[in-house]
């Protein structure tokens, strides 16, 4: 019999992979703070459970994808919190984006309770979830990936053990350094060559044409030079994990003189929106007053 | 019968250009500042000329590939110039990468002696320069285009009439911009994950697996990860095309802040260099004692 899924967590990411889960034919139990998030996947075949705490209870394997530290932390311990409700002999994995130190933190608390952890980030955007097209960044034992590595396969299609607790996180926000730094690099050509007279279409033409080819901008360069941002990966998560990225370059003695730069812009555009945009809307920062 | 061209400037990137125009059978005059360089040309059937003022009044289309703004001042306009020599009708094509404002200066001293001429910047490295491969940014009138159209096919597979006098430069320096950012960008998230604890390799096979893919890594992370940094672009030219970008920023009122602060991060490589490196060594500077 197929173990039984606790999913907790629906948002852009979550609710897809949640999806992919249950269409695998597995039984599926399901938390979201915001209630109705679930209701899709409920009239689907998931149980909707009370709490944390319950989806853990009846989970053979767990899945946490929140959108932050604290988020994770309240989950996991707050009230009614998940890691009261895990089992001896179960498995956590969180693919949520948080720092390195707290994957750990985590692990350590699961050992104390006979459950197996993997950090298990992810790449791939809201498209790759739907596709089931994720990469995941792994940090734990393999035994522990051996385990879970059925479950993530109906939503992934590369998984990448990297090393010890911890490491998943690690590699994750040296990626979300790099797509960041990529928008953020297109932006400022873009501002550039446009402000000295040329058409954004024929830098983005050029671009694609040379070594400097970036798939990723195949599909956000169209719609930045339309100024639409639909969110794929919201620019409040990637400023988030900019924070990270950058915390744990303090924490090492590392400089990042590039990504606190781009920190700065992504930071000025989140503090100036009113909608809730994807990362491209970076862009913004150069149609901004400056003081 | 086919044109004579004039070829002024046999670096790194015009050598392999103009044995391809050799190779094209076309009669060939060249010139370099230092004139051993144009041997092997010599030797494969090219005439040596004695100045870049003779080069040019032998020539029914030249084009100058040097290394800076200065140095192209100094082959049109110095002693025993170019510009003294360029025949009424004749085509001047400038590939190396100088700002806008002074393709513009050319095209109006170019104007006044019945000159055409072209911007035409490229991309594409030694690689492509040897391969015939490059890619080219052209600024200027459509007809001096068509006029050059088959010498550029001889160095080059794709060819981008990006605007009026100017626009080739400016694409470029857009182009070099998002190219030293990217390898920049590549470098911090390398210092990043590594002084995590977590292998290089581990970084680079999750990211070229993921939609951050970037073919230009390729390339150079292979050899970023072993510490080799062999000139196919040179370091110092990058940090001088990055100079010349953030001087045409600054010119339109456009803050770049990734850009400057990549710029800083080469000019401490570039002045603690004792070799002439490629722009990739710019990873050196997490190696590097900073005060």
């Amino acid at each position: 019999m197929k173990p039984t899924i606790g999913f907790i967590g629906l948002g852009l990411m979550g609710k897809p992979m949640a999806h992919n889960v249950l269409r695998a034919g597995y039984r599926l139990i399901v938390w979201n703070r915001t209630p109705s998030r679930a209701d899709d996947l409920v009239r689907a075949g998931a149980l909707r459970a009370a709490s944390p705490q319950e989806t853990a209870a009846q989970s053979d394997l767990l899945v946490t994808v929140v959108s932050d530290p604290p988020a994770l932390e309240q989950v996991l311990w707050g009230p009614s919190g998940a890691m009261n409700g895990l089992r001896a002999g179960s498995v956590l994995i969180d693919s949520s984006t948080v720092s390195p130190e707290l994957a750990q933190r985590v692990a350590q608390a699961c050992l104390t309770r006979g459950v197996d952890f993997l950090d298990a980030p992810v790449t791939g955007g809201t498209w790759g979830a739907a596709k089931g097209e994720l990469v995941f960044m792994v940090g734990g034992p393999p035994e522990t990936l051996d385990r879970a590595r059925g479950l993530l396969e109906t939503m992934g299609q590369k998984i990448f053990l990297l090393g010890p607790h911890g490491a998943g996180q690690t590699v994750k926000l040296g990626m979300n350094l790099l797509l960041a730094l990529e928008v953020d690099a297109f932006a400022e050509a873009l501002a550039l060559v446009t402000a000295a007279g040329v058409e954004a279409e024929r830098l983005v033409e050029v671009m694609q044409s040379s070594m400097g080819r970036a798939p990723l901008l195949d599909v956000k360069a169209p719609l930045m030079l339309k100024g639409e941002f639909p969110a794929s990966f919201p620019l409040r998560l990637m400023h988030k994990d900019l924070r990270l990225a950058l915390d744990l370059a303090r924490e090492h003695g590392v400089e990042l003189p590039a990504g606190q730069a781009a920190y700065a812009t992504y930071s000025k555009v989140k503090d100036s929106a009113s909608d809730d945009p994807d990362y491209s809307a970076v862009l913004r920062f150069w149609k901004m007053k400056h003081d």
